[in-house]
Parts: structure tokens; sequence; C-alpha cells
């Protein structure tokens, strides 16, 4: 058996319901991937993830970099020995992080210099350091390390960014593929897999561009990056639509950072077979709360003496237990079990959605659950600055 | 069957094994009760304490007639039904919390007028208010106001206080009683049992006079009050000794605020049946862990590549599944989920602290299992003012 594999069971045009085969296990595809940045999916712990039905969940590279560190993490066997979670696992590059130090940070040929976020140490990320982290960190996923241009950007500005993302790719990939064959040892997950990105802003031909040079170099499977940065949405899902059928179709397409529930069906619709996003997680600890009729704001006073669960149709662990009264309590009182409470609920909402999703494409109904979304979450859709966040 | 009762089943020395009847079910005791102070216990699910074994929690008048208000809780079903929680509770009576405050309470016959520590606002609290605010809360045991004297106080000064707390224990049953009688409609939970609390300071004298003039009132129960407020641990044991006995035999005695592991033990020996303390959870969210063979604080770098668990002969979920060396890169990064593995783990201690207690007196082995927690726990038994924290 191969260590990472990927097969389409079904498809409903251009959507595709699959499996994904990693060293840690098998994850149903279309996916979406909790976020767990510092080795932690924030306010709930590994036990409620497995409840949730969680297959994959994203760890963020920056930060386990400088906090325990790469070289410690191995020492200890690697993330999923060092944090306890036996179920896959993705890394990012830490390149996102990076470039959102902005003022922190200056990009040239050889990388990226930043100065940390916790001490002000100045480091250096390549495209070769990037992958010896991630070998460390023995993720089933890598990412290769990318510059992700942000938006609005000048056509002229995308090219040369997308350009420099295609050399570190080549440098990123061998580096991968030359210490798999010399170095295994670096290695703490000896099957570990690793993607490629595709950039090129809001371009179409970039984009296209973007794809030939990734193909060229050859990855396991590619991710689309760039996106939800800030664009207005319908060109997001554009892009999304123009990009995901030039990636090979037995290969997952990951579009990186998206998104809400409404993006997440449109993606699928779009050929996307995987996903990750703060929003369900951060949302939550800020108390608003995705439902079956869409959000809702577990502060408002409305909700003081309201008996009733967050979502009637939901049942997650929150929602058969407790009341929007005592879930405002908690977050008017600052209880840390208020953001586990609505993380647990936010999570299986995400996840839900992710397991209709995937019923729809089996038995193509997956137009009626576009619809449905739609509908459910209207100013989301049209309004992009409406309680959106990339990372 | 009345709604509350309570019986022995077994006996060694002082100590007793029993098991008390409420309107939301049995306890065993010796018992400890998880401090919930404003409706959860913080950093962990109810279906956490279930799993832990958790028969009874212990929710603050104080910090709930504050937020969300009495009235609103009993509008909604009263505490259970609010907080979703359908085993035993016990609330306090609020006055330890309002003679917390200081500087921001005056005490007189009538009661303690104190300002809000949220938006300094204006309240009076009485023995009357105390029982109907606990009434509108519905827990199974309500305690009566009383005056909790500092450490240390002259004798005039102790005897005074204790005289107001026998009048106002007066008041705060007469209420009760009455209120029972005629304004049954007040009580969310019909089956409220009302404990009265035994002050007196650290002047044995004082104390039997308490323990004679509460009794004289008759409560369904009693507790030891004014005790672990910064006196010396010998003087705590010593009162707790020469009060427990006077208290009735077939009624559960109550030691409030304690304490540390070794003082459950030396209390349980000495007659108590009950106890309640932050110590388990508060220090857990500090990285303060009790372990089998003494404390461990998990901030100390020596723990950084620690592959072991907290405890290896502890069977709680954390020691299950997390190294030492992951539990200190959740605390050193904030993660939420520190406090919740933390105090999953040390609530487990002090659960099966209780279990072991419990069997050791059936099988009379108490005086071996306090030599243990003696041997473990040295340097608390021996200095008071170690990480001891009352409330």
């Amino acid at each position: 058996m191969p260590s990472f594999s990927f097969h389409v069971t079904h498809t409903s045009g251009s959507a595709r319901r699959g499996e994904l085969h990693t060293p840690h296990g098998v994850v149903q595809t279309p996916a979406f991937m909790a976020v767990g940045t510092q080795g932690a999916v924030k306010a709930v712990t590994h036990r409620d993830l497995d409840d949730l039905g969680a297959e994959i969940i994203l760890a963020n590279t920056y930060h386990l970099y400088l906090r325990p560190g790469a070289e410690r993490v191995g020492r200890l066997g690697g993330l999923h020995k060092f944090i306890g979670w036996s179920k896959p696992m993705l890394t990012d590059s830490g390149g996102y992080q990076v470039f959102s130090l902005a003022a922190r940070r200056t990009v040239d040929e050889e990388g990226a210099t930043f100065r940390s976020h916790l001490d002000g140490s100045e480091h250096l990320l390549t495209p070769e350091s990037a992958s010896d982290i991630q070998a460390r960190l023995g993720s089933d996923i890598a990412m290769v390390l990318d510059e992700c241009v942000e938006y609005p950007a000048t056509y002229e500005r995308a090219r040369g960014s997308l350009e420099r993302t295609l050399r570190w790719a080549r440098r990123g990939r061998d580096r991968f593929l030359r210490t798999k064959e010399s170095e295994t040892s670096l290695f703490t997950n000896p099957g570990q897999a690793q993607f490629g990105i595709i950039q090129g802003g809001t371009f179409p031909d970039l984009r296209r561009r973007s794809v030939e040079g990734t193909l060229d170099i050859g990855f396991e499977a590619y991710a689309i990056g760039g996106l939800s940065v800030g664009e207005p949405i319908p060109e997001m899902y554009d892009i999304t639509e123009q990009t995901a059928p030039l990636l090979p179709p037995d290969r997952p397409r990951y579009l990186m950072g998206v998104g809400t529930p409404v993006d997440l069906v449109e993606s699928v619709a779009r050929g996307i077979d995987m996903f990750d996003c703060v929003l369900p997680t951060r949302n939550a600890r800020n108390g608003q709360l995705f439902t079956s009729t869409g959000r809702l704001n577990i502060k408002n006073a409305e909700f003081a003496e309201d008996a009733g669960p967050i979502d009637a149709e939901c049942a997650c662990y929150t929602c058969r237990h407790f009341s929007r009264a005592y879930l405002r309590h908690l977050f008017q009182t600052g209880e840390m079990t208020s953001g586990t409470l609505n993380t647990l609920h936010n999570l299986h909402f995400y996840l839900d959605t992710m397991r209709r999703i995937r019923e729809a494409i089996v038995f193509s109904t997956l137009e009626e659950l576009r619809q449905n979304y739609r509908r459910i979450f209207p100013a989301v859709s049209a309004d992009p600055t409406l309680e959106r966040d990339p990372k």
C-alpha cells in the first residue's frame, strides 16, 4: 500500500467525493481541517475532535518552529507523538504567517527573513528550511514554501511573485526529495507527502502559468493559495472555478484558508476537495455561532432568558445540553467553558456541512444544498468584509 | 422517601463512610465538591465532570446573584436547569465573597452592604435575602448567611462575630422555613436543605458555644466555617478535631473551603464528610499539578522534552494521552487546552483521593493512607502559606 494515495469515488458536476489515504489513516473528502495552530485546536481536546468526527487537522509550521522548535519536536518523535494526535495532520509552510508579519520581515530570492513575534529574534525561512522543519514535524502532508501576494496587487507584482514562488517550489521539492533519499532519518514520518501551491493573484493567465510551472515540478498534490485575502467573493469563486480544472483530476485539490459555510459548498461545486479555516474556532471564541438558520451572536441581550438551544436542528453536545441563556451567561462572565462549548458547536456545524456535502455529491443533490446555504447565509456571501478572516 | 437524608454505612475511628441523598441524587461521602463559581467548573464541561465521577458541585451565590441574577435563574427554572447539571449541587450563602470585598463592604446587624466588583452598584445581603436568593437558585443544599471572621482575630472580635452569626442563623432559618410553608413557589427546588455554619475562630470555647447555639436553631446539617483563612494548619486540624464530634453523628459535616490533599485525609480522620476548595482547579490553571509522588509545576524547563505522563500511576484522560513535554508546551503558549487538561488531572487526583479515603474507611486502612499522604506532601502540611488558597 502506498502511504499516500487519493481516489475519487463519486462525482457530481465538477464536485468530487473521494478518499485520501495517509500514513495516519483515511480522510473522506471533501474535508475540512480544523486549525490547531500550536499543536492544539483552541478550546477543545483531541477527545472532543474525535467525538466530532474530525479526520484531519492542520498545524502551523511558523508557530511550532518558534515554540517548542522543530528539532525538539523531532527529538520527541514528531508532531503526532508530541501532541498525542494519531490521525492525519497537515502542516502549512510557515510562509503565510511570515508574510503576515509585514513590517517585521524582508523577502529576497534566498527566502524570508523575519523577527519572531515572541522575542524579536531574527530567523530566515527558505524553501529548504521549510521542507526540513516539516520533515522533523512529520505531518502527513507538508506544504512547499510559497509567497502569498497581498490583495490588491498589480499584474507585475503578482507575476513577479508567482515566478519566485515557482523557483522556490523547485528548490523546496528538490530538498524534500533529496532528503527523502539521503537523510531519511530527518523525517519523523517517512510517508510524508508534499503539496505544491498555485499562486497568481486574481489574474487567470497568471494562475494558468502557475499551474503549468508547478505541475512541471510535480508534487503529490496541489493547493490553491493566495485567495481569501480580501478579494471580492465572486472573484475568489471565479479564480477557483478556472484553476481547479487545470489541476490533475486524480489528486486532491486544497483551497487554503477558506472559508465560510457557503464558501465550502460553492468551492466543492468548483472541484475543491480540502479546506482549512480559523473561522469556526475563532468566531466561536467571539460568541459568533453558525446555525441551520444563519448566524447567531450569543452575546445578544435577546438570548438572556432563551431556554432553547443554539440550533434546534443541531445534534452537537452543546445543543443537546445547554440553553442560549446559559451560553450567553458563560460568554458574559468570561468562562473558558464558553469557548469550549461554542467551538464544539461551530466545528460540529462545519464537519456536518462536509458530511452533507459528501452525501449530496453521492446523491446528486449538491445544487439543492448550495441553494439552501446561499439562502441561510446571504449577507456573508454578498459582503466580503463581513466577519471574514482568512487565517 | 425524604428528599434529604444521610446515613453512615461504615466508621473507622472518627472517620465516617456514608451516603447523602438529595433531590438530585446520591452522593457518596466523604465527598469533595469541585467549585463552579459562576455555574461552571472552570475549564471543564459537565461531560468531563461526569467522566471524572463528580457527584456534587458547588456554585457561588454572590457571583450568580450579580450575574445573571437569582430572579433570572428562577424564571429559567433554577440553577440545575439553567446550567444543565442534573446532579446534586450546593450553593454557599454569598457571605464569604462579600466579606472578602473588605474595603467595599460594611456590616451591621441588618446584613452586609457591599459594592459589586463588576459595576460598583450597591447591594444589601441579609440572612433573609441569602435564603431567598438560594431558594430561587434551587440548589440541593443552601447555606445560611454567616459572618466569617478574619485571622488573626481577638477573642472579643471572634465572640461578637459568632453571636451575630447566631442571630443571623436564626433569622435565616426562620425565613427559609416560613418561605417553604407559605411561598413554596419561590423554591425552584422544593426539596432544598439548609445547612447551618459553626464559627468561633480559633477559640475552642467559642466553637462550642457556636455549636450549641446553631444546634438550638436546628438545620438539616452543619458546616464548620472560618477555617483555612490563614491560621496555622495544626490549629485548623485541632479546631476540626474538637468541633466535629460536637455535631450530630447522623448528619453530614462539611468543612468549608478545605483544602490540600493532606487536609482532606486529615480532616476525614477527624470526622468530616464534605469539602470544597478551588485548589485543584485554580492550581491546574497555574500549571501546578498534584501527583502520587507530590507536587509538580508543569512550567519547569526540566519537562520540555519529558515524554512521560504527569503521573505514571494516574488513570485520567490527560495522563493516558499526553506527555509532560506537550502539557508544558500548552502552558507556555497559553493554549486554553492547558487549563482543561491540567484541571482534568487535578480533579481526578482529588476525586480519586476521596475514593481512596472511602475505601480506606471501609477496610480500616485510613491510617496508612494518612501516613502516605503526609509523606507525599510534606511541605504543604508543614507550611500553611505554601500555595494555599481558601476560596
